[in-house]
């Protein structure tokens, strides 16, 4: 599938950082899910980089809904949206060609791809690639909501600062985090991140960290037992969430060292449903739902686009040299991918949805 | 796909612990690959319990190849090897259908598969389908192996212990591993490890840990950057490891609080090649393979299975319930899961590589 | 997918004529659909050669389940099949592997695979191949009766020889042809296409014909516009029914010289339902079924393998040269291959509809 | 995949008649191959109505690329093409909702995508979406063309009056065509269509025919025996141009009473290459390619918006109702469907040919 995901739900992702749009293509949507493009714009303004936290690229991200939307709901066709590139300096890589950036793509891109690659702005590997995908999410998020079904991600830590984890039951602190820019349940830990990312701003370094996302309302028995599981469903998305590097579901690191006795979470009945007492293994049982919150965290490397200067090779002349680069980068991409993260498992859960109960389980099969 | 993965060389399983057989069928194999029958043997050896470290289950794995192989060589047609359950005792199950193990697959089943699913020794979620991926893995590892691509997988940490991480060139690692029947670097750490799980399994508890992957030889430029991505490909395989709850590429963890100036990779010339200084990414730059070795680990919760008395719930009744296994489980699967862990990454890899260099590939289309 | 059709119901082929067995996978059941043995049976009777019409190779066909199926019910795992080829003459095949047969895959799998390929019996490329099909076929078909889909094929021309259409309403004719082991509606002219496959027979040569399939009681709304279209999606399928070189929908080539105001088919309302006048499509519009009956026809060559002689080349010296077949051939296929066509449909059919409905739709979930 | 066809090079469409454009993405292109604007412009133009033979709506087709070419060469990213329309009328199809045109996609949409599909136009159904197949197209003939590999399509029946077949060897028939925007091999033969076409619009009314596709210079050996074969990944996609109802190779029509000694294509060595006597087998054996010229037909249907008036129903009240429809219509749509047969081939043929030899073999990968 290369360039897509999903089996029932597709998304296939287009466009180059300084190409003239970005763009998605959902198909498989049901038809009928009321579309909110104010919910779109909302969504897209969570990903623009915060004052003094991200890159001073300034997109507008006015996306445009080419297909699939009629009076506004889906029809069940293809939904393309489309996001112009407005504020790209390509001049900004002039030069760069042969200087690939440690830790970016650049050399292994190369590799694949030969000398053909659009370079500029780091072409099909950039960030900018997001924000369609946070576009798509932001159609069927509200579509799970309306089925109860509600998604939430904020930093568990940055830059050495720890936020707390969600709580047993994260219904509350999702809804928090739904209106909050930056994505923390302590909001003091949320400032002490702030300072730790302006500080490496400062310096022209970076900072990595962890997001940790939480979904309530789903369904048991969703997902399969090889190879479609719902851990390897969602891991195979959010990978390419750029400087993702590890995902890990429930409460696997915390707990490297405990005995199964600790770790197994026990059954009871609670108002008539099966729940379990803890939540270790994150929601997720032989690759499918248990009906307990789903949980897990991305690993998130710092950024590697940094300014202080850097050993690299010159590829022309295949000899060690020195990068120092300018331009426009974020020195955290956390504040920024908490929404991608949401959106990627948004659009892999519509997809094991529809494929559990059918074309029509997200829409107005009912009109 | 479901039961599947895989776009080019593809597995299909099958089978269930206590049915006639379990099976895989490998779909997409260049032909002309020689099949080494007792290498099959003993990668299923590998897999096998260790004396008190695993279950008392004995089977003799007695594959059959089916299909897909003439004259020792693959040729092209999908491959189909078959082993049958021969030490299956189903009467250690009787009397708890209705009550679900914690932390396994019995309750989420229940939702998904409503009462038809075959319960007996864990059906379609146990252990026993490692088996034909082993196999399956056997047929592509020596032909990786042809092309320089060397792959092993020790135990990083079991039940508290910790062995050595792979050397910077892992290959000489690897070479070792592939002749240890418990996969450590370090052995007296491996007694150590051993302990524990005999002390666990005393106990009537489990014990989980860490798995770690290298891959040597492999061409730089190889994946996709959105989303089959290297990392994305072998996590959605990884997850279906029974017990593996995350998965993480190169440094992640260990150096979450470090800034991108750290952890970033050089580049450097060496003998006119182009390489990186370290390797805190795993080998991986935008989901494309660098050249440097990949790296990566697998979070394995304990077995789920002990003996000790868990709460659980009596769905018939619907009300609480306990529960005390008897039948034979392994205290430990990390032993046996580091072979579980290569076939899947030879696997995969095959995948990827049959993708980008065409059908041919791994065979003899010289001949 | 190679080997594979389907997207949600999912079969995978495996098996050479002349190895130990062949066999299928269909992943993507639905638990709970009763599987009835003696059915199977019945149906790869249906595809036996009748005798004096087709090959004496004699194949009992003894199937085995292997997996999927659970007290008589599918579990909603990967089924899988096999049936021991048990009367094998390889001999029959000795020298020829230099002299590709004209018509058949020889030359051109010897491209594709080399010298590596399985020769024996045809290989991967023989009819033999479709008993698994047949088999898995019959585990489909009582779950789509049940659900009131009914499914037939009859000869609709074989040797010059032509049976009469289905009726309008081909319910009737379904529930004849499932008793008849030759296939067709006017039982004279069967007789006179058995003369005339005989004949073929005796001078050592083959005849070809055309296949009517009907399928009554689909819900309208299955299917995709681009490019999962009803009759895409049964071609891809079809066409690898061994000697299939044409699908067509409807009276496409009986009304090729006639008007779209004779062809199209008017809408009228009948007991409260909306039905067409007349069926020219074929029961699908827009790549959607439209409530009526799905008709389609397959043109089926004469056998390619026949006993005349027949100019070949010697690929090892590279020359002219002239074959004589010696071995057990079918001179007419078609009376095998009609139940072979009700399979693939069948399958092809639950894939569509288990997309649409979803996961649960052809089984038992209310138990 | 539902709106995509395709396992390594892979075509998704999206877009309605009457919405802002109409596009398609073409993932798994080699990287290096030449994108000539121009080329996709004549195409484009291949594809609009001829006067008096087709529809009065008029689409300036002005494309624009939005990705995966950079510096005029594809860069191994997905390549997205944007086709904004721009004459359309929805007023034309104002009060036609309920009232459903036979032999149209009108009420089996309906049956499917509920009240939620975009009816304007025929929406998704449109034959304006094979606009940007024809632009995709463009991308792919020229790279096949590089490889020695020509496709072409002519008009082979059409209203009753016929056209001679493709000459054995194509080539220069192929290339006659390419620059015919009436395509018939015969041009008298090409008149009397005219004339009928025509005349079945002076009525109101609409004819059909027969589309015969060759191409030259295929490897042999491209395919896959079961399920991918070279019929049956063409006729998957061919079946979603609008109106084609039937797929055929080959001679299997024509001699469908030839005897099998008729039938079977003798081998022969021509200049040390292996070819065949006669070519009634369409270039295809056992589902690969066996080196000689690929020729399939197409049957295609009388368009079926025709003016007269039809018999129908309004589904508002469930009552039978009379339909006469105003509007933009072709008469024929076969001048118009020959280059999007071209494109449709040369779509699936790139796939089948990544696949067997690679992801750079379309490409300028020696660059």
């Amino acid at each position: 599938m290369k360039n897509s995901f999903g089996n029932n739900v597709i998304l296939t992702l287009f466009g180059e950082s300084h190409g003239p749009a970005v763009g998605a293509v959902i198909d498989g949507l049901s038809p009928g899910i009321p579309v909110d493009e104010s919910f779109i714009a909302f969504q897209l303004d969570l990903r623009r980089p915060l004052d003094g936290l991200g890159t001073a690229r300034r997109e507008r991200d006015r996306f445009s809904i080419v297909s699939g939307v009629y009076r506004g709901l889906t029809t069940g066709a293809p939904l393309c949206v489309m996001i112009p590139n407005e504020d790209a300096r390509s001049g900004d890589y002039a030069g760069l060609e042969d200087l690939p950036r440690p830790g970016h793509a650049d050399y292994a891109a190369r590799c694949r791809y030969g000398g053909f690659r659009d370079p500029r702005g780091g072409g099909r590997f950039s960030g900018r690639l997001t924000a369609p995908i946070v576009a798509a999410g932001a159609v069927v998020i509200p579509a799970l909501r309306a089925k109860g079904i509600l998604i939430g991600t904020h930093i568990l830590r940055c830059g050495g600062m720890a936020d707390r984890p969600f709580a047993e039951d994260p219904a509350a602190d999702i809804d928090a985090l739904s209106r909050r820019p930056f994505a923390v349940l302590d909001e003091a830990a949320g400032e002490a991140m702030g300072r730790r990312i302006r500080q490496a701003a400062e310096k022209g370094d970076s900072v990595g960290g962890v997001l940790e996302t939480a979904v309530v309302g789903l369904p048991a028995g969703v997902g399969e037992p090889w190879f479609d599981t719902v851990e390897g469903s969602l891991s195979h998305a959010l990978f390419s969430i750029p400087a993702v590097k590890g995902v890990q579901f429930g409460a696997a690191f915390d707990m490297a060292d405990a005995p199964g006795s600790s770790f197994n979470d026990p059954f009871h009945v609670e108002n008539g449903r099966v729940v379990t007492a803890t939540n270790h293994n994150g929601g997720v049982n032989g690759g499918l739902t248990n009906g307990m919150p789903v949980v897990f965290r991305c690993m998130v490397k710092p950024t590697p686009s940094i300014r202080l200067p850097q050993r690299t090779v010159d590829l022309g002349r295949m000899e060690d040299a020195t990068l120092e680069l300018s331009g426009r980068h974020d020195p955290c991409i956390l504040p920024r991918a908490r929404v991608v993260a949401d959106s990627v498992t948004a659009l892999v859960l519509c997809d094991l949805l529809t494929g559990r109960y059918g074309a029509d389980y997200l829409g107005g099969a009912g009109q």
